[in-house]
């Protein structure tokens, strides 16, 4: 795990971003938005499928979903050292925000309590 | 670095989706739905700040987009996890492409040919 | 008809940003992360609901969801006005180009086929 | 006009789906998908301009750009036809729900309190 972690790939895309003079296109605002299209690739995989179709894809499909959630990854790494923002910490913070905002006795398996409460957020 | 990795991240979101019986919602259509619209609050924070602005949020600003961020780390760990795809070596791999297909001698400096590049992905 | 469609929409949102001074906000790509953003608003209704349940929505929900419709519908006709983009003609010129593309002997009612014609896309 | 308008291409939709028998596809789920993957499309042609550059496109590229508001507006007017909501109805709603909401009076110019009274919708 110690080469491949969230620092680790922080450092290395710096790095390419550096040798490419990219980092003036890297602002947050348009890193933003390549995240978002890239998401969007993502749901394109998804949309004519149904939910159960959705749990078992072709080995070709999984590959080509599993590249568009690493270019989400990747993004999403960068987006957040551009604004000097601890990933894991955020995460951190965001479980624990949501351990108390859903507690489990409370939300147990109805839909529409699910939705509600997703509503809130 | 132990407790906060992505795995552990994974194990902490399955044990939160078992305990309020919200796997059943969890299918991978679904997730890929509530990640660009977790995207799309990070988009929101941007989408009338110049670039400029975007590198410079105040204090508040910068920890709504820190939630946003690890809104959309959690589902994209969940989702992996879902179709059963190893979130980092995804990563590693597609590093490995952009390496070759982006070679820094090539596409330096200029914003035409890096969105020429851009464009073939 | 004629005091409500599109024209008459594009010159009420003209007026309506010129009165707010708010044209220096609305760069085509501030529109088009707006309208994402709105998109995405649309989807976060229906991403816990099956297929089926998104047919039958309440009267409520039904409500908000027409309010995102419209609001995605105001952004596009503001961005493609701010483009001097003449969108019923694009529309147009894109309906043309799917008749020829998908033609209806050939990709009737498999969802595979269906899949693979729009991936050309 | 007359043979232009949003429900003239309402019924061509309706039609081009019925002739390949894509209605059982067509859920307002799967439609709000479709959708927002399209203005992804958008929004990748606009990443990586200035505001300024989105201003100026190319005659090719503004002709890509037409056509993804073309998409747009297609999935929007099926996806209203889906729900039975009257689309121009709920637009002439949302005009008159902003008017009120930012008086020109109070918003004018200031990106400040266009963000917050944005940030109230």
């Amino acid at each position: 795990m110690t080469e491949r972690d969230l620092d680790s790939i922080k450092l290395r895309l710096r790095r390419f971003a550096e040798e490419r003079d990219w980092d003036k296109f890297h602002s947050p605002k348009n890193l933003s938005m390549a995240l978002i299209a890239e998401a969007a690739e993502l749901v394109e995989h998804f949309q004519w499928l149904t939910e159960e179709q959705s749990h078992s894809l072709t080995a070709d499909k999984l590959d080509e979903v599993a590249q568009e959630l690493a270019d989400i990854q990747i993004y999403l790494v960068r987006l957040a050292d551009r604004l000097n923002v601890d990933l894991l910490q955020a995460v951190e913070k965001k479980l624990e925000l949501n351990a108390e905002k859903y507690p489990a006795e409370k939300v147990r398996g109805s839909s529409k309590k699910y939705t509600e409460y997703q509503g809130d957020s």
